[in-house]
Order: structure tokens, then sequence, then C-alpha cells
């Protein structure tokens, strides 16, 4: 089934009109599946309640247009912070029944699979058991994708700080810093594509050993979940469709080649002066950057890991200049902390490309 | 005389060892003149007072140097906010004598020229005699540069919010807003330049009529003074030398051809990626940067306007990572908010560059 | 028809367990109105949503106990901003059929009212006109309780910034700002209080002459209406019920004793520290404080005009501090800017207490 | 030799106009010790450099008053964070040789001592060598003072948070959390007041047990001091003065009582409203008060350990409402952050009064 991605703009977080327009161009029955990747703004820090606004506003949006049964079926990556030039805006993804699409010339493109653990026990979280519980869903969602590591370009991966199953009488809830969690999802997302080996799955190396890492996952940490989530994108053979993605890595936060080579490797042209030729073919773009841990750039002293702002709306700000002068727009998927999701100070980038 | 530009870096605003080993090197009775370029860093809000931390312990360096005479030989520029992945650093500008220094092949190279108004009444503050008062202060730093308005690249403009004359009983010195100060001074300052019709320096247009802007000014407003002070730079016919110094528009704030054509006209080379192939002959980059009325970019909507952060924030992070891109450096001076200095979200940018 | 007031806590703004579980005390069928004064946490900035989170989660929640007509009758005011030591909580108003209450023996107690004016048309919004149709809705909000000027205690006014009538081709509508329009509506209120003269409704005195204000006003703005809202309170005679409302002014923002002479009026006792003896018979407190005009506090200055965050969180947090060491609780419902509520930097406060 | 305390207002953190006029009362020669405790505005954040900025000022107004060896007979304690209703101001403490004072009725009255330690070695820092230094350097103090454990009422310690000694090749200098120094330089003070079992100066005790607390010790970290300093008020016999000094507990937050119980041990009298009758004669109160480890203020819940607001800033906000109500003014010295100086939740204030 081919892959349907459209994006959809917002007034501000609760807005759903845009999102409904591009709905309505999808019968709810030939939907096999749907998942929103969407930016929300807000302040971004502890109080921001942006997101949890923005998905209630979402899944009634989803209901009125398919019922309870459509929203089974759909799969929410909300992330917060639009510093700089951002634009916020979602993507909609759909597995969408369309006997018109046909196989492309190459042979591959856009497949989409998703899948979710248990529900993880205060115990587990943060342990290599939450590392080997995130690999078996990736793996999941690779057979739900119809595809083998090969095939994947980017793992999306959802990962819970806390429980949600009420705490033993007397007892609080463990619960794990963000950045953590994210290091321990990665560690067993990469392990299942291949990319970690299995020895490094081990409480000396999460979050510490920053050398090890994934090479085509990005996580994000959810309060409000309690299981591993995978929203997994891959080449497929023999799969219907016009689109192809590809993933690459950033060697620091202003690699602007690293993003052009991504580009380039999707089929995008480049002018002159580096940016993209024909952005309208660019249907998606996610990206993922972070901070060198000596809060250094190329030798040079920043302000990133030293101010009142936390360093990922530094990161995001700074790259939505970088990625805004090649494509001309920031309305792209931008996140920040890349714990073992790329090099200590580098970033990872995905695209989402019109074969023409 | 010629100008020697140097920058350093800073550990903290207060920071000034780099900036003393820099100026160890300037024989104190060969400096008739020394100007600071500084970005600080600090929240950048109303309860920053990094600039004026850094400017004390800058004075206490300078005065350590070459005494009292050489501190009144002395202009300062300190900007706060060094948002994105911008460092916090000093440009040191020098009129040195420097029998060795010959005129380039060109025939021109980098002049400076500095010039202060008396202080202004409370009355004039904010009015065109302010605008007036500004263009007769541009004329006084041409004068002192020795050059016309043709050889002039780029007139740093610094002009007060409020005078420091004691009130008379039971009044209050008016305090005009900085981005009023700002547009004032800036059409004075075009003004003089031929930029900006004289018809124009009246009270509807100051900070109303956007579309009227000056095309080589830079302002910055201080609560610190109650003059207007100047900072000019120009290419002069016979000067000996080996900069020069050129300024070009931004058409907004991702328009990285715009930096690039400027580093083209200043004898730059870039690779294919658009990138400076000799970062190092370019001694010294101010930016300012603004924010379209509506806050969009592109015809997309930002959060640049309507985020918890001033739009400066994310305007000056942006281009941080622009500029990054470009140069492979975020240490420039990017400074923002370019009423009537630039067209409504437009930009400027000066580049001073070594003549090879 | 008595009032019933009752209190529920939240765990984040969309949390509305405890509300739903008030709520299941009220037959919905015997709820005539129902009305919701609530304070959201949030950063309370430009980018905070959670009043429009909290909003929405409480409208699922109350159709979910009493569907589409039980939302029809209700009315609501969220107010962010929780600093200092408050608790973000609700107090859930009820106009609530109930044979067994009884007149009280002093023959009067609390009657709620509420009032929905038309939509304002852009050129209506910030004028006189604005005043007026304040003025009429708080008619209406008395008529609907049943109750006379002498009667009233507290209105609350909720004041558009806005009108969400289409702009016509080419224009943008107004919006003027927040403290504006709230200048507008109170001194609207308080002439139909008679406490405001009718010929100071006039934009010479709207946000600018200070001196002139309400008494019994508290009045705040949201961008999502377009039209004035009251929820009028009131002791109305022969009114069945237990409980009684006072109001009464603050000097400042430390004046504890202007909260404990509320207090007194509405008959609690306070001990030898000035607490009070037996706080829950106080069923709600709503507390709306200033700051004055040149930011100091009994002649010395402060920081709340000069900082980084907006005076009312500096205010608010205060206050948490001044109420809490009265009652031993901070929860309660503290608001800021008195705009025309109150004189410079001065405050008002109203109790509701239970009769014993 | 008598101890005198003035206070001193800034306009802003590096205004010493005040300062110079407080200070030109007093002789140099005269003056055995300096003592400046000073509240300074700013963000509070990690870009705050108000402190700094503030402290290079002050030392050249002592060095203009005194020259250096008045500088070096000074003690420094400037403490970010001015929230709420607080005023930005300084406290001046001068041992200073008045033979026309005399010995107070009581026999006792305010002594000062001022000690600092070696400078830490990075190993040592944040172990049970950091608070046995701590110990010893509280006993220095009390020499200097001239006082006994039981005479000691206030003991000010200021604690590195990293070495400054230049780090090894190749190798970082430990830095610790503000939090972790103020934990284990106050168990250490607090030892040597007998307040601390010397059993708990272990590595599991430190900011882990927080049951385990001093009494009369209020610990500030400073990244800009790699040794212990510490400024120990007592009430000495036979010491000459009219001023006497007293610590109290308060059990938390909003406890109104125990700021009254504090002033009525230094003999002041309280209005039947609870507040100061004579506020002229308590020349100083310094508080230091903490937020419960859940956040919760007397059972209910507050948004101080999950705002985008840092709590030490809600607490010192919400303080100044409790304190300024009872003194009628906000001119006091408020500091947040308890741990091991307190009970969890609790905190202390000592005030400074005259005997009549």
């Amino acid at each position: 089934m081919p892959v349907r991605v459209m994006s959809y703009d917002t007034i501000n977080p609760g807005d759903t009109r845009d999102f409904a327009v591009k709905l309505a161009q999808l019968e709810p029955s030939r939907i096999s599946r749907l998942a929103l990747l969407v930016k929300t703004e807000g302040n971004s820090d502890l109080n921001d309640f942006s997101r949890e606004y923005a998905l209630l506003a979402a899944e009634q949006t989803i209901r009125a247009h398919g019922g309870d049964s459509l929203l089974a079926r759909s799969t929410f990556l909300f992330s917060t912070g639009c510093e700089g030039a951002m634009t916020p805006f979602g993507y909609l993804f759909a597995d969408y029944d369309d006997p018109a699409a046909t196989v492309p010339a190459g042979g591959k493109s856009l497949a989409m699979g998703c899948a979710r653990s248990r529900s993880l026990t205060s115990e587990e979280i943060g342990t290599p058991a939450h590392a080997e519980i995130t690999a078996a869903t990736v793996r999941a969602a690779m057979a739900n994708a119809g595809v083998s590591v090969d095939d994947v370009e980017l793992v999306i991966v959802k990962t819970p700080v806390t429980t949600h199953i009420p705490a033993a009488a007397g007892k609080v809830n463990k619960r794990i810093p963000s950045s953590y969690s994210k290091a321990v999802a990665s560690l067993g997302a990469g392990m299942e594509l291949g990319e970690v080996d299995a020895a490094k799955i081990v409480q000396e190396v999460f979050d510490k050993d920053h050398a090890v890492h994934a090479k085509r996952v990005m996580s994000f940490s959810g309060s409000e979940l309690d299981c591993v989530e995978i929203m997994l994108l891959a080449n497929r053979t023999n799969q219907p469709g016009d689109l192809v993605v590809k993933t690459g890595f950033l060697t620091d936060l202003i690699d602007a080649p690293g993003y052009r080579n991504i580009l380039r490797t999707c089929g995008c042209q480049l002018d002159e002066e580096g940016r993209a030729v024909d952005p309208d073919k660019i249907v998606a773009m996610m990206a993922k950057v972070g901070v060198s841990p000596d809060g250094k750039l190329r030798g040079k002293r920043t302000t990133m890991k030293t101010s009142h702002l936390d360093m990922d709306k530094h990161a995001r700000a700074t790259t939505s200049g970088v990625i805004g002068s090649i494509l001309g727009s920031c309305r792209v998927f931008i996140s920040a902390n890349t714990v073992h999701q790329a090099p200590p100070g580098g970033g990872l980038c995905a695209a989402i490309v019109k074969i023409t």
C-alpha cells in the first residue's frame, strides 16, 4: 500500500483546520494506518502543555473523520520547540489504499511500519530490558512494514520516562530523565539495526559512552506513555508510490554540506548557491541535531550550554537558519538531543522526496 | 594612518585576558584611536547587566595599558545577545601609527572615523532635532576619517533612550523606547549619507513608514549615554593598510546569497557548497537582521513575534546558522532590529577582508 | 436557587479527574447554570496555551456529564499564572435546584448572575461603545441574578482584545492590548455600579487617568472571545443558601490587614497571629493585585517592572505569600493587573464564606 | 570592637553611590573588618553576571575609600535573585573602632568573625575533607570573633563549586553542583556547631539524607572562589555596641509565626495584625527558605518544582510577601535552598535588632 505524505499548517497548537482539510482528502476506510509527526510551539519547558493540547485537538479531529477505529489506527509524535525561524506545522503519513499507485522505475519506494510494545514496569525502565524491548518493537515495526534491516532509513522511537502503573503503597514510580530514556531506547533500536554492538547494551554505556551510537534512529521521550512506540520509514521493493526516503549524518550544527548530501542522495538538484532547485519535491525533512559536550562549535565557545535557555533551543534555532538557507523554507521538522543517535555534537537528517 | 582590526575571545563578560593580550601588541602612544565592537552574553532582557559589566572591565584594561588618555581616545559598542551558536567575543579597531604600512594596489583601504555629539536635552530626544544631530555627528565622523559620502561603507550609531541631565523638580526625564531611538537616529544618519530624503525626517515617519530606510547604517541604543556616538568605516583613497570594507543588503533572515554576494564583492572566493574558501582573510563581519512585520518568513508563519522569547533572539540565533554555514564559524557580530536601516524584514551586513 | 461553590484540584491543565468527581455530585437537570473560575499553570507568556487546553478538557467533561445543553448553560473564566506557592485549581459555581436549602437568619445569601453581550465589531472594540456594552451586560447579569446594584459584591468581566468577525478584504482586524481592553471594560462595569462617573467613559481616560476606578470589578481579557461576558456575585434578599460574599480593597501588595478586614466582614475570626481560625469556612477567595506605576513598594525600589519576568508574575507570587500566611493555604484565586479596578498599586479581594 | 550595621540602596548592580555615602561615614583606619551582604538583581540563571558586576564595582569603591589594605580586610557575599517585591540592596557590616560604644545592660551584643580556608584541591571538593575544612574555618571565625559555640547565632558559608587550580594536562577540573557544595559545607559547619553528628559527614548523607541538618548555618556557593569563606555573627559577652542577633527556624514557606517568634526573641513588639511595631529597630534580616521535596505546601500541589522558573525564584518571591506583610518592607535579604541547613521544606531567619 503506498504511503501518502502531506503537511498541514497550524495557527496555534489547538488549531486543526488545515489538518482537517488534508485529512478530508483521504477516505477513512482506505486508511490502513495514520501517523502524525508534528512540531508544536510553546515555551518547551516543564510547564509547556502545548503538545498535550495539540494531541487532544488532533484526536478529536481524527475521531470526527473516521471514528474511534481510525483513531485506533493512528500513531502520534508531537515535538515541542519551534525556535528560530521554524514554522509550527505537521506531517501526516498515511498507508493509503490507492489502486492507481504504481511501483516506480527503480523498484523501491517509501513504506511505513508501526509497532507498540507492552507497558514497561517501573523496574524495567532505564535498564537493558528497556533497550531489548525497544529492539523487539523495531523488529515488529519492520515486519509491519514488510522490510528488512537494509531497507530501513529512519526509526522514530517514542520512549517512556516513567510508568503509569499505580505505584505500590508508600512508593513512587521511578522516573528517569528524558535524555536517559532516549539514550537507552536509541541503543536498543541501533542494536536491532546492526549499528550497535549488543555488548554495549549495559548500564555503563547508557548516556555515558557517547561514541556508541545508532545511525538511523531518532528518539523522543514522552511522559504520557508507558510503552515504546516505533514509527519506521523504509524503501521497500515492489512498493507502489512515488516517494523515496534517505537518511544521512551531520557532523555538527552548521554542517550545511551534510544536508546537501542527503538531498543529492535523494535525487535533488542544488544550484550554485547550494540551494535546492526544486524544493516542492521535498515532501518532508526531519532533522535531529546535537550540541557537543563541551558546548563549543568548531573550537569556538558558544553559550548553548551556559545560558538561561536550554541548549536544545539554541540548537533548533541555529538549525532553522542552516536548513532554511538551503531549502528556502523553515517549515521542516527540527528536533534536538542526539544522545546515542549520532556522534557527540553531530546529528542526522532524513528527507522524503518525490521520484520524478 | 592604517586601521588595525583584531578580535579577542572572552570566557565571560568580565574576562579581558585575551583582550589584554591583543592590546599589548599595540604601543599606546601609537594608537590615535581605539574602538571596541563587542558581543556580550547575558539574558538580553531588562535585567541583563552583562554589557555594563563588560564595559567596566574593558575600561580597566585600557587604563592599565595606556592610562586615562588612551581611555579618552576609545569608543565602545557593546551589544548583548549571543543566541544560537554565536561566540561571545570582541573586535578591536585601532587607528595605528605604522610607518611600514603601504597603500594597496587598488589605492583604497579601510579608514575609521569617530565622533560624538553634545548631550541631547530631554525635549530633543526622539524628535527631528535628534535626527539632525545624528546627521551632523555622521558628518563630523566623515571629516574625522577624511572621507566623503561615497567612501562610506558602514556607519555605526549609538543613540540615547533618555537624557542624564537631572530632571526639573517634580518631573521625570523623557525615556523613549529603544526601537524608536534607533529609528530616529537611522533616518538622521541615512539623510547625511544621501539615502533618506530630508522631507522624511518627521514624526509621522519615525518607526511608522518602514519603507523609508538608510542603506549603510547600523543603529544601537544605550541607556548609559545622553549623546549620539558614531563609529564610521570607509575605504579611503591613498590610505595605507591591507583591509577593505564592504556592506550589502539581505532580503530576509535566510538570505544566504546576500551574505555570499558581500563576500564576493570583497574579493572572497566561495566553494561549490557556497562556503568561504579562505575564511581567515575575513577579519570582521557585522550583520544586522530583522523580522518582517507580520512575523512570517517567505510566507510561512514563525513564532518569532509570538513566543516568550523576544523576536531579536530568534533572529540572531537563526542568523548564526546561516552565516555559520557559510563561514564555518559563528564568531561574528550579529545583531537584530533593522528599523529604518533596511526594508522591513531585511537586513544588512558588512565585511572587512584582507586584500591579498 | 441556592449557589453551590466547590473547588477541585488538577494535576496538569488538562486533568479533569477531580473536576469530574465534584461535578458528579450535581444532577445535571438541577443545574440551571454552571460557572468555572480556574487558575491554570503555564509560562503565562504569549506562547502559553494551557488555558485553552484546560478549557477544551473541561468542556469535554461537562459534555460527558450533561451533554451540550449543560455546556450551553456554562460560563468559563480560566486565568493563567500560578507563580509563587499558588496551587493550580478551580472553583465550580452552580445555581443548583436544592429544595432543602433555606434562607439564612440574616435574610441574605450568595446569588450568581451571568450574561453575555452580542459580538463587538472591530470598530467598537476599545472605544466608549465597548464600555457601554459592558455596562449593559452587567445590567443583564444583575437582572439574571435578581439583584440590585447595592447587592452586588463582585463583577467578573471577560472582555475581548479582538473580534472574530472575518476582516474585510485587505484589512486586518483591530487588536487592542489586553490591559487596554480591561481598562475599558472595568470603567464600563464601574459606571453601571455607580462607581465611575459616566463623563469618564472617554478615550482620554482609558488606561491613562488611573485615579478613576471601579470598586467591585475584576476584569480579564481573552483572545478567544469577541463579546463581553459577565459573571456576577451578590448577596440577595430571601435567597436560600449558606454562603455570603464580601469584597474589599487592598492598598498595596503587602496589605495583609486589607485581607483580614475582608475576612472579618464575612464573619471570620482571626487568631493572635492574624490567621484565619477556621479556614474551612472560607469556600472561595479571589484576589486581584497591582503594581504601582513607579514599580516601588512603600517607597522602596523593586524589580517588578524592570526584570525579565512580567510584573504580574512578581505580583502574583508575592501575594501567594501574603494570603498564604493568613489562610495557611495558597489554593486561592490570585490574579494581577488592576487597571481601573483599584487605585494604582492597589487591589481588591472577594471572599465567599459559610454562614455558621 | 563594636559592629556597625548599615544598609544601602542600589539603582542597578553596578551602582555604588549610596554605598559610598554610607562608607564615607566610617574612617578607613578605624575599620578593622568590612563585610558586605548584598542582594543583586539579574535573571539569576546561568548567564547572570550581575553579581560579578556588583562585586567589581564595590571593590572599586572600597579601594577608593581605603585603598588595597581596606579591600584586603573586606569580605563579600553577593547573592542574586530579587524576585517578588524584594528591593535590591546591601548590608554593610564593619568592626569599627568606636571608643564611645559601651557594653549594653544585658552584657552581650553583636560580634562578627571572618575566616578563609586554604584553596581546596580538585580531589577534595565535594568530599568529607571539604566538610572538615569548613568546620575548621568556622572554628577560625569563632576565634576571630572571640566567641564560643553557644554565642554563635549565624554562620554564613561561602563554598566553592570548582577549583581554580589549573587542571592537569588532558584533564578538566571537577565541578560539583551548587546544591551539593552547599550540602557538604552546611554539614561541616553544623558539625562544628554541635548540630550535626560527625558520623554523618559521609558521602551517603551529602544531599541525600535531608533530615540531617545544621541549625544556624546559611550556605552559598560561588564559582569565583576555590576556598571556604566564613562570616559569623554572634552575641559576645562584654562586647560594646547596641545590637543583638537572633536566629530561628521556619517550618515552611508561609510560616509567618516563625518570623514573628524571631522578632519577639529580639525584643520586638508586634501589633494586633502581627506586624512589627517599630520596624526601624530591625537593622537587618536574613532569611533562607526552602521548598519541600515533593513541591507541595501544606499538602497542596504548587508549581515551584514544575515550572519554567527555578523553584528558588518562586520561594524568594513568596517569602517577600510573607516578610513584607510583617515588616511593611521587602528590603530584606531573602535567599533560597536550605539543603542541610533546615529540615526539608523549612528555613531559617536571623534578625539583627537595636537594643533599646
